[in-house]
């Protein structure tokens, strides 16, 4: 099956949301997009990493066969919410082979700023 | 042969136009750019998946040998278009290795933003 | 474990601080995002290759098991600091494995632009 | 020795200079950032690929044990110079490992915008 089981993206940090606030689309935010290219449900488990404190979660998330979830970490609320302007780092463990791409909008100055990058995917053991 | 035979970009979102709606170069768009660099033609298909319906395609893409392509995924049409503000992922397999890499230029406000990434490579089985 | 034990940035270039030099999340700044995600602290050395003069270094990073460290290139003095405004690449080497990714942050012209990528990762032998 | 011998970067575009075109650092461009970690002298040669044409190349570089080289696409001028506004593609082949970032500043509008990935890479055989 395509993908990886485990990937890794070090670089969180939602910026503060700037002037387009109201906008979801707008408003500064930072997402996971996963793909589950294969013909079963994955179930992943997210785990939240913090400079000054345990990690926070796991975080469940199921995506259906051969869909796409472009995952918002401003949004997520259960186990708990990840605050703006705080360094972070998360953590996806899947049970079946996904792929995850990281990308942030930075909007704080009322222009929007992008990056992107694939995560780092290894095979859990 | 250089390169791989499966490609995958999940962050797929073509942002709205903007006000260089009328100009190809500057409006909003995603490119997958890819590399041919051996010496047979490669035939390309392409699958794109969504959050909430079933995969579109295959589209088919053929590269000359020791061509690049910078494909447009605003520009697809067949056997079907892609809306733009709408998520979507992307996998590629091809009959040869090659590599592919993902840009984003949004201008929804009037100035140029943009992301890239090599795309998630993996060799058929 | 999780991670690989040497990683590589080939791309460091620290601007001009810009025009908001006195706002420490502003100003135009690397840095290498790196997560320890296992249960052991984990010891790095840093190295910075330069185009013309021998390495600095090693600068030495601990991290304590499961936290992240946003590292700042801007902040680094000991055994000394990194210019501004010049071409410079590092080497991270850690005892357990890690996960590193690199974020540029350019504030030169008074609006924010941003690059990312995972670093290049390889297990030493 | 860290690194690999062959590098990709699919995505090569040199934006029109833009209002700061005798600017060297802020005029629009690309470049290959190679680090060569190693107590050997690298020996790289570079092709470049393009839509509609056959290959460029090689061009020769050379780059000296411990030393980067943010190679600038936009400068290389032996055998050919590369066109701003045209897609295309590179290839890397060193005789020693070394590892390779793409970035590109793209200044068309008057404003910066980045964008950075690590490069493909691959062991010859």
């Amino acid at each position: 099956m395509l993908g990886k089981t485990q990937w890794v993206i070090p670089e969180g940090f939602i910026p503060a949301a700037g002037p387009f606030a109201d906008d979801r689309a707008l408003r500064s935010h930072e997402a996971a997009c996963i793909l589950n290219p294969n013909r079963e449900t994955a179930h992943i488990q997210l785990r939240i990493f913090f400079s000054d404190r345990d990690p926070a979660g796991p975080f469940q998330i199921s995506i259906e066969p051969e869909r796409t979830m472009h995952l918002r970490f401003d949004e997520l609320d259960d186990p708990e919410s990840i605050p703006r302007e705080t360094d972070y780092a998360s953590v996806f463990e899947s049970d079946v082979p996904v792929i995850v791409q990281h990308t942030r909008l930075d909007a704080r100055l009322g222009s929007l700023s992008l990056l992107s990058t694939m995560a780092y995917g290894e095979d859990g053991k």
